[in-house]
């Protein structure tokens, strides 16, 4: 529906600009209402007349690098965040491209963490046009505060692989940090000093750029085993002294929650997924890196091995208590996407069963299926959610953005979605008439569980039926909400100006919501 | 240039038509001189709401998933040969479609065996207009007989992928036998009951058709790992009671040749590998699995322990006896294209080092780069070469269309590239004025080694240069050809008739001969 000159409202009731930086966008239709049409991204057929014919892509520095690939004004330039806050490349290739004079470019991370906050400066001074991916923390409040000269596009795993595959974004070139590469561009994530367990959220980068640079701090002869990144898809290979810090890629806490209120709630969720069931024999689950999330495997594994069952596979981010969980045999399998600490790296270069997988084969919603709709359970955060079950996650009740989609809005097609959620953070309650910023829609959202009752999506009425006589706590939503709002009274809403600053994609490529300026 | 109408002659001063089956032909114009313009085969964008939300794409049987898939006149049907002689589905497929009363399919196996005469009864019923892959005995007899309705198009393994990749080749409907995969439809060839060791040759066909099809004997719970074929591009699975017959796979001899000839040749080869420099710590090698190559191989091992060395890869087709020589650590990697002995097969599935690979890694001309142009030394057959050192491996001295190009053509860009030959068989001379077809350019061919001496490429000064004063017996081929025929005689040319019946593709997708219909 157009609503004004320019501004078309979605079918979640968001309204959503016509372009965004120059592109005509699709607004969000509803789950599986939206059909592509057309075909994927066919790059330039490449030959190899230009490369030399001994194999050996090396070149001395990453600025020759990136001058061979012609760096100019204007490119989309691509690096992969598994290194996570410890990465040390993507900077750089912007420090460089500054020092040259380059200008509006645009930066298309697979994530942004803190570290990157450092490229404010390349933002300010014209290097980087606007960032397509998450917005984290100081990167993210910066463009709440509406200094990014374009509009971010923050998009899931699979939304970022859908739109390399299906041409949204043409990355021009693509910089890959490799803990172990080949001179002929092979390149793992599994060895190597840098060792940062995988390199899955640069496959597409590799599979549909028009250069790809790989840049290592350990190269090895020619084979470089596994090739998580084929060379065939490599124009250059640089070496490098380090590439990142890979004690830096630890994601939220290591260590399960001593909350008592937060253990209840992780005790509670797996206590409804046993008694609905879900905890069976063969079954499978992914659960995040939180304390809480933590604290559910925990509970799950506690109850497998009461019953004496085991999972046929867990979905990673991997972790020490999942890798646990693999060697005790509880998990046949765990399907990695990232490690989130150093033991998910080490059992993932020993144990064949702790498999890497990429965000095609887990999250792509433009394949022939994909891994994320197998999943029996999976246990999500949330920001926010509002008496629709809509879901929240990446701007914050004072209304700035400042977490990324990771693969939340792919996970929501598992065959039930759960949000343990606090009824309340610092005084605000979690539940909202409306959250903020739509991020998942509501019909995708099955049960929401909190420390003081759970309440399920009135579309599940299989669930419903199921919990009847029980004795777990189920309210409605709205009971819920009402609950928070006596102890901690109606909660204001943030204040926005008019100007969009982001947009929120979902995992078809429309746009499900923005996020607008703040009002400081 | 153009010879008249709608005949080109190339840059080896063949004629070959402007036109094959309906396409416009690109006549070869030298090694390295082609490049290709344009962008990689684009497949239609699919999306995950039209597959089941469970994942579950398993059909009652191959006729349904036929059906499914859009089955009618004119499409090009894929299937791949990991089963070689063994092969059970393709005949299946083309039955089904003859029921149906299908016609004009193409057929784009990666090759053909003796077991696909079959499809002779489908080709003179015109369900099959043509087949464009490998034509081996009774099915190239048959075409070199001019009974076939389309032109035969015969291309390597790199360049049936360049083929896929670039959209020369459009693939309907690829049907896959996987001896293993889940419902999702991983698959791999590695387990299983009719394990073949890997699937490579079915990549380009699961990136790039319309729809795949997996049949598999082995359907197992997700995940199916390793998903060497990954079930993100599959659109149908089926269960069926038998894919092949694994014990068929064996290729030429598994025995190291008797004959003295032979040996010698074997030997000889060896030693000039030796005494040039070849075999060194960390080298690398390919050779056949023929008796001949087999003995090369056995002489290799013998040097390098000798030496105390050892290579860093060897290239597979893997048999026991590259096995044998990876388990002593004379070789540190496999890199395998395709198993042919169980011993292979094996290997694959308990020796991490020995790794599946695929046509796109290891044979792609239109990559950036590929492995085969990192081997130090390849050891490979032919049934003519002439004086100015083009090869033949296709025809035989009788004219008929006899052999497939498996992955010869890819192999010469290797960094040597040697031919050890007898120099007659059957008493007719192998060393001819001009090879009845030229499968691929002297200039890529360094060494032909006989019984009677060793001929060196006049473009290899260097290993003119190496060889002066070490003993061996180099000779000018014109020297080697003159020898054979004092013997021998002149042998008679085989007789063709204008028509052409098949077209020989270079790896770059040009045309650099043609086979013409036979005078018996």
């Amino acid at each position: 529906m157009e609503k004004e000159n320019n501004i078309l409202v979605n079918a979640v009731n968001r309204e959503v600009p016509r372009f965004v930086n120059g592109l005509k966008v699709i607004p969000y239709k509803g789950v599986n209402k939206h059909k592509p049409e057309g075909y994927k991204h066919a790059p330039r057929i490449p030959t190899c007349v230009d490369f030399p014919s001994d194999g050996n892509k090396q070149v001395s520095n990453l600025k020759d690098a990136l001058i061979k690939s012609g760096l100019k004004d204007g490119m989309t330039i691509s690096t992969h965040h598994h290194f996570r806050n410890g990465d040390l490349i993507a900077n750089q290739v912007f420090k460089i491209a500054s020092e040259f004079g380059i200008k509006d470019l645009i930066w298309f991370p697979s994530a942004s963490f803190e570290c990157h906050s450092e490229l404010i400066k390349y933002l300010d001074n014209g290097t980087i046009h606007h960032i397509e991916g998450s917005l984290n923390g100081t990167l993210g409040r910066y463009v709440s505060q509406g200094k990014m000269k374009g509009l971010g596009v923050l998009r899931s795993h699979g939304g970022r692989y859908q739109a390399v595959q299906d041409g949204e974004v043409k990355i021009d070139i693509a910089v890959i940090a490799a803990p172990t590469a080949d001179a002929f561009g092979n390149a793992n994530g599994v060895n190597g000093p840098s060792a940062c367990g995988l390199l899955g959220f640069a496959l597409a980068d590799s599979q549909y750029s028009n250069k790809v640079i790989v840049v290592t701090d350990h190269l090895i002869p020619f084979p470089c085993l596994p090739w998580q990144i084929q060379g065939n898809y490599v124009d250059f290979v640089v070496e490098v002294d380090k590439i990142g810090i890979p004690e830096k890629i630890l994601s939220g806490t290591t260590a399960i929650t001593k909350s008592p209120d937060r253990l209840f709630l992780a005790k509670l969720t797996a206590q409804f997924c046993d008694q609905v069931g879900i905890i069976k024999n063969g079954f499978s689950f992914q659960a995040g890196a939180g304390g809480t999330s933590l604290a559910v495997g925990y509970y799950f594994a506690e109850i497998m091995k009461r019953k004496g069952i085991k999972a046929r596979f867990a979905r990673g981010g991997s972790n020490k208590f999942l890798v646990d969980m693999l060697n005790k045999g509880l998990v046949e399998f765990i399907l990695d996407g990232q490690t989130f600490d150093l033991n998910g790296v080490d059992s993932m270069r020993k144990n064949p069963n702790h498999v890497d997988t990429s965000p095609f084969t887990s999250y792509n919603f433009h394949g022939k299926g994909n891994f994320a709709q197998l999943v029996d359970v999976v246990v999500l955060g949330a920001t926010e959610v509002d008496v629709n079950f809509n879901g929240n996650v990446v701007t914050h009740s004072d209304g700035l953005l400042l977490h990324g989609l990771g693969g939340w809005q792919n996970c929501l097609f598992s065959k039930c979605t759960i949000l343990p959620i606090p009824l309340f953070r610092d005084r605000i309650p979690v539940i909202k008439d409306q959250v903020t910023t739509i991020c998942g829609p509501g019909e995708l959202i099955d049960v929401i569980i909190t420390e003081r009752g759970i309440a399920i999506n009135p579309l599940r009425t299989d669930l419903i039926e199921q919990t009847k006589g029980l004795g777990l706590p189920i309210k409605t939503i709205y009971e819920l909400k009402e609950e928070a709002e006596r102890i901690c009274g109606v909660p204001q809403k943030p204040k926005f100006q008019d100007e969009v600053v982001a947009v929120i994609k979902w995992v078809d490529g429309t746009v499900i919501d923005v996020v607008k300026k703040i009002i400081e």
